[in-house]
């Protein structure tokens, strides 16, 4: 299937998407408030964080996206409006309230999202003078502002958009998205935020099914830190504005935008990863020959969150026992006798043992920007790649001082 | 219970134990071979890593252990003997062999363990040259020198010993014991390396059962980087000669023995903990409150292994909301609306919430040592404490070089 990928495309690139980032005073000087608006209301879907402790916002907004139906999408950065309890929800109720009435839509048709700081009470006064400044800003070319307005300690804006035939001869369909992260990602069934716009013609089951399969394949393979974030969250709003007929599960025409949603996903998470905090570049695992895809990735994911092998990947060290002792604790089966691993093409082990190999080649592999590293468990058929980032000074010293 | 702890003491404490600690020369200066002899043979139980990876000492000596009866332990670092195929196994066995045969012992009662790199042949003629010299060395006074001798990246040697009265007037009994472990450091029910004797009179599969207890609440509530290594374990050998009569399960007596092993287990866990690689100090995460005792533990394990946790802690920065976020991951089921948070005593979070807490009375308790949290999750009467350490920037600097 070809994939035509736009360039400087983002949240707004389907057809009727207008969006904004303004800035509302939560944060000093960097826009902190994005406002995402479909001409139309249109399906949704979403996939949320595993973490129990869970986000105000997203508290309000699980269920307007179980119900389906979505028009508008309102994101602060600077505050996670998480742990505050009542009074956090109603915070995030207003919020989504005050931007239905500014834009003249049901409230229940409007996705509400904060990230920052946890356990801090949201200033909703600034949102509230913020989001009328939202809406007159809402614009087709607004995208990258939105992209900007809910990074944290993001040092990139992430935005990506693509276009596809679900058949020949019928109108394309475009995928627009946003996305920020770079601390606290580890998700696990669940992501953190990114945004998709569609100009599809989905129910929202489907769109829900597609979601799930491009989520698992994309945001679900990431990992900064080990740490699943209380607010993380996926959303997809399809507006149907493309010409084309609904997208039924079981047609090619489904598994071609199913796989369009996935490179569109893949890309934004690889932009999370390689921007990961104090990172210096992106590393990429690709684990093949296990027993079940889902021990692939078991492995996969195991070896990208290991602090050890992301440490020996910033010193560009072929410490490739790490790679394989991550595989061993992941809970992935296989006969630890008879495993290859590879960095870049250079094989560093075979038959679950040590090859002799040029170290000063394995360091400048190391040092690649993407880095590479394969693991063959020559047990089956199994195959998944998870992407991660080095582990540098750099992460230590945002951490220790994020709030102060 | 009185336990009265020995200064000084470590694995040769307990009645009819020597050992030794030299340089066989795997390291450039330092020692790198420790042996551990008892007069008789004894009692043997171990706990082993659920790596499925495991080293080659391992796998020779994870069936002497099982067969419950063992001489001496010979230990070596700087070399993990780890996916080196039969080989490694074959130099492992001969290890075990020689080590035997310059005590005139069974080969089966010899205990086989090696730390180190993973991958590299285990230089096995420089082990054997050093055996001899390790045998001549043996000595009531050389525990210290085994403690030194199993050091990797330790800073310091870590040993304890203990003795209590199983019963009034009964001969006392002494447990000691040494470990090492600094990187690599999360057991899953297993542990990194630890060695213990006890002159207890306790029959293989009742010391099974005291020394599982003890683990559980020790060596596998520490966590300094969340990697579980290949070649974890603890191995205790009881040589029955304190002149008490045998310890039996469902006995006060044992039960005295039991706890006695887990606070010497506790001390050794803890030490390991405060000198994981680049900590500048210890942390100590207390769960209650929880439902269940499993529930603590999966929350306090959880906490004191984030990395979002552990980089505040280093820059004294009380980021609670990194606290409950790592709780509400960890798989332990809590009411997000009521727990409690505190900073040594001070009261951060309540009823799932912000406090307004003094900003340097909080920094001025996470720059003690130790550290402790306490989190009350409010539902229930479990509990469990979890140890580890901060994160600092040396942590990368040790690890992002640590072959090359």
């Amino acid at each position: 299937m070809e994939l035509e990928w736009l360039d400087n495309g983002g949240i707004t690139a389907a057809k009727g998407f207008q969006a904004s980032g303004t800035h509302a005073g939560l944060k000093r000087n960097k826009k902190d408030l994005a406002l995402i608006f479909s001409e139309v209301p249109g399906a949704a879907a979403g996939v949320f964080t595993a973490n129990q402790v869970k986000g105000a916002p997203l508290l309000i907004s699980m269920p307007r996206v179980r119900a389906g139906r979505l028009q508008a999408m309102i994101i602060n950065s600077g505050n996670a409006n998480t742990c505050n309890g009542p009074a956090g929800l109603e915070d995030a109720q207003e919020m989504g309230r005050l931007t239905a009435e500014a834009l003249g839509i049901p409230e229940e048709t409007v996705l509400v999202s904060s990230t920052g700081v946890i356990g801090q009470r949201l200033p909703l006064a600034k949102i509230a003078a913020g989001i009328p400044e939202a809406v007159r800003r809402l614009s087709p070319a607004g995208g990258l502002d939105a992209a900007e307005a809910i990074m944290t300690t993001d040092t990139v804006p992430k935005q990506a958009a693509l276009r596809f035939a679900p058949a020949p001869g019928e109108p394309p369909v475009t995928i627009g998205g946003i996305a920020k992260g770079s601390g606290m990602i580890h998700p696990q069934m669940a992501t953190m935020l990114a945004f998709i716009g569609t100009d599809a013609y989905v129910a929202p089951p489907h769109l829900q099914e597609a979601l799930r399969f491009a989520v698992d394949r994309s945001f679900n393979m990431i990992s900064v830190d080990g740490d699943t974030s209380t607010n993380d969250m996926v959303v997809i709003l399809a507006n149907g504005q493309s010409g084309g007929a609904a997208l039924l599960p079981g047609t090619p025409r489904f598994d071609r935008f199913r796989e369009a949603l996935a490179a569109l996903c893949g890309r934004l998470a690889r932009a999370i990863a390689r921007d990961g905090e104090g990172a210096t570049r992106l590393l990429e695992v690709r684990v093949k020959g296990a027993r079940t895809e889902q021990d692939a990735r078991l492995a996969a994911r195991a070896i990208v969150a290991s602090n050890l092998v992301k440490t020996a990947v910033f010193g560009n060290d072929a410490n490739w026992g790490r790679i394989i002792c991550a595989a061993g604790y992941s809970g992935a089966a296989f006969d630890p006798n008879r495993f290859d691993v590879y960095l870049g093409d250079l094989p560093v082990a075979r038959d679950g043992g040590g090859l002799d190999f040029d170290e000063e080649q394995a360091s400048r592999l190391l040092a690649r920007d993407p880095v590479v590293i394969t693991v063959d468990l020559r047990g089956g058929e199994g195959t998944a790649t998870a992407w991660g980032c080095d582990f540098s000074y750099d992460y230590v010293r945002i951490n220790a001082n994020y709030r102060t």
